[in-house]
């Protein structure tokens, strides 16, 4: 193991976090709050860190995925405890648990909250909370990427470990560049989102809080009833935003850099439009008779259908309150997910688009014992290993779920709280149903729970593998080993 | 495909059906009960339909995977909708599919029952409800081939097809003899069973009633509170035996006939009864409070724990009453299941082990990307294939799963009485929680909702495929194209 470029790499990340984490200063220099010295102090805790732990660039840059993993998952902690401190250090949060907890569920995009109001923070720790969302939302190492020149080495491992979905495909041939591509995509359409939102009369703090929250697919609200208060305008550019962040940026880029159709032609974001429009339709029909007509209906279940697929957890209404198929909709969309290679969590569309391909190819084999087709997305034939990921992460995502599940039912509450507050952690969604209901929040949690909610999130956020890999007992061998 | 093959077996399947429907017939006669006559008159119909579709033995026996697996589907339908006819004839359950549920739960060894209370119900009709479980356990098709010479072909691709477990181990070489070897093994803890329970103060019928429940994990009570009212003495016989029916039916062979260490040495055997400790454990740890002493809580939590993961469903208590921890750890157990080769259902306990040991490979192979390592189950490799459709069984499992829960969701239910609905009757249990919970029924259900139910209960029982397979496209095609 190469721990010298692992100690570079959180040194490199650490120093970032130093540098954005002045945004929330510059909000409090803004609004004349005495919360700015707060994040002053974490910055230059920051940078100290940085320098203490990244030392000299090292020579050997020789990068594996296990290094790409084990980087990451660090980097997302690291970054996780030093951007809770201003919480802290404000007086806000005043427990280290619950001002983890809320960190993490930003840099997540996760959107869970343990306040049970957040119109009394100050407008600091409130940017900094949405400026979270935006950040983790496409990933501070790939951020990275695009900024530090890394020499050598297979970076693409990097970008492996921290990009969502089952595949990771370069945009184009340097990984540098398609990082930055992808950075300007994300900034060029969050400002869009800002745009629209100041014509909607927002003021600029808020549209710029709100497009960080939508554009990581976060769902921190500024607002304790989220969304909710706001005028049919904003609650329908809010849903079509939030609809957009989780297409697949391949589709953005398809569409700017060469052909539309190929961008159409995309198996993944059919499937997920047709996905969103079915799921509309079902919960439009159910809340019909409770809404005042037909465009309350359709913007109330489309927001909350993108809210939920999109994993970004933004409400405009209690939807604890509807029928229980509106309720299995929304739970099942809550594992759907996103597109892979979108700022959104979830297990992704094109998973599932390979389970049921599978599924359909196993059938066959039944009829046709001999026949080796292999499954085609898009019309290419997909790697036998692509195939063979997904399974594993499946069967991992379960396993995990139902620890999770296990591990946190021993706070005593019922179980439809239990399984939504662990799926709308490890999908990185937010809100659940009953006790972590959209009106609700985790704050009620014992410590133990809160660490596995955590956890979760991470867990979801990372695809598994790079937070389960801390785990494995030869990583840390090799470390005590290498100390001794 | 071999239509003929087909038809003869389901001829056969029939012909069976009249002769073990005669059973009840006798308890009738016994009793003096005039229900008798609704089960001679469908034996003759049952013997009439056997006689019609059978036709003659046909020249050519070759029998691929797909014969096997569309011959067992359409027998276990076939057996279901004959099986059903009685309950109609004596007026008992008038509606037809409330009728067919009750017994397609009782030869998938579900258990779920539509009755809000069955001590009304007449001895010859509640002694055909736990009957059809004994049937329904170790398989209809498994006694044909203990039985009927069918000459020629690969008859294992009929014991693939009801046999539950990812591999079907032939005991010896014959696969007859291996069927004659499990029943009777399974005939023999029957009757051992029935001894003890008359020992402890049961009536002649009780005991036999209840010995038929317990061999074929079913669940089907004879009294109102299932086994609640019985002694402690009762009540502990069946929890030992439940267990000993969800051992691997080999590892009474290697006793019997081969040497004992290598029953022992069975793993999947071992993490079934370590699953079951740990579960009794908890569980009477959490409710000991609530009883009158240690006997009592471990007598309670053993028998909910062994009728949950054996997948049986008696109940001596309304677990509904238990801590979030306890339901959570039942719902657990209702997942894993028993061993493969034994008459519980479930997912199983090897595919779980297979399924962790995906997943650790998986974490090596990020460590040592190169390595090739297989996953090995009592120090021996297993086939890639194994693993493969271990994964896909998974997949496939989840999938009818949640579009189940999404069909059912229609009703207007809760969404803890959907889920255990679901989970109840896939893993053929019986009971659930809310509104299916173990003092209340599956009556409530919406005629849909019921068939869905009844489809998932056979696809539980038949290990999905089998039953998928009807809906696949070239099945018919067949058929069709063959009567132009």
């Amino acid at each position: 193991m190469n721990h010298k470029v692992i100690r570079y790499i959180l040194g490199c990340v650490l120093k970032i976090e130093a540098v954005f984490i002045l945004v929330p200063c510059i909000v409090a220099l803004a609004y004349r709050e005495t919360e700015g010295l707060a994040y002053l102090a974490t910055s230059g805790l920051c940078l100290a860190a940085g320098f203490l732990i990244g030392g000299k660039k090292p020579e050997k840059f020789v990068f594996y995925l296990r290094e790409g993993c084990i980087s990451t998952s660090l980097s997302w902690i690291f970054m996780s405890i030093f951007g809770c401190l201003p919480f802290i250090f404000t007086g806000e949060i005043p427990s280290f648990t619950d001002a983890l907890f809320e960190t993490v569920s930003g840099f997540t995009t996760t959107g869970a909250s343990i306040l049970s109001e957040v119109e009394s923070l100050s407008m600091a720790s409130n940017m900094w909370r949405s400026f979270s969302h935006w950040l983790g939302g496409m990933g501070v190492l790939v951020f990275l990427l695009a900024v530090v020149p890394l020499g050598g080495g297979s970076r693409i491992n990097l970008m492996k470990a921290e990009s969502p979905g089952p595949s990771v495909g370069k945009l184009v041939p340097r990984v540098a560049y398609t990082a930055r591509i992808l950075y300007v995509i994300y900034l060029g359409i969050t400002v869009l989102e800002m745009i629209f939102l100041l014509i909607g009369g927002m003021s600029l703090y808020e549209a710029v809080a709100t497009s960080f929250a939508t554009a990581g697919t976060g769902g921190f609200g500024i607002k304790n009833d989220s969304i909710g208060g706001y005028s049919a305008y904003i609650q329908w550019v809010t849903t079509v935003f939030m609809i957009l962040f989780g297409v697949n940026f391949n589709a953005y880029y398809y569409i700017i850099f060469k052909n539309i159709k190929k961008a159409f032609k995309m198996e993944e974001v059919r499937y997920y439009f047709l996905i969103i429009f079915i799921a509309i339709g079902i919960i439009a029909c159910s809340i019909f008779k409770t809404t005042s007509g037909i465009e309350e209906a359709l913007r109330q279940a489309s927001f909350q259908v993108a809210s939920i697929i999109t994993t970004t957890g933004f409400s405009t209404v209690d939807f604890e309150a509807w029928s229980g198929t509106c309720k299995t909709v929304l739970v099942i969309l809550m594992f759907v997910g996103a597109c892979a290679g979108s700022t959104g969590g979830g297990i992704k569309v094109s998973r599932f688009i390979i389970l049921i391909k599978t599924m359909i190819k196993e059938l066959n084999s039944y009829i046709h014992p001999k026949s080796i087709k292999k499954i085609k997305i898009e019309g290419k034939p997909i790697d036998h290993e692509v195939v063979r990921s997904v399974n594993v992460y499946i069967i991992t995502f379960v396993l995990i779920f139902v620890l999770s599940i296990f591990a946190i039912s021993f706070n005593g509450y019922d179980l439809i709280t239990n399984f939504t507050a662990v799926t709308a952690t490890i999908n990185n969604i937010g809100p659940g149903l009953e006790l972590v209901g959209p009106s609700q929040n985790f704050g009620h949690f014992s410590v133990f729970s809160k660490y596995v909610l955590i956890f979760d999130m991470l867990a979801g956020r990372l695809e598994l593998f790079p937070l389960l890999l801390l785990f494995h007992p030869s990583i840390w061998k090799g470390t005590i080993s290498k100390k001794k």
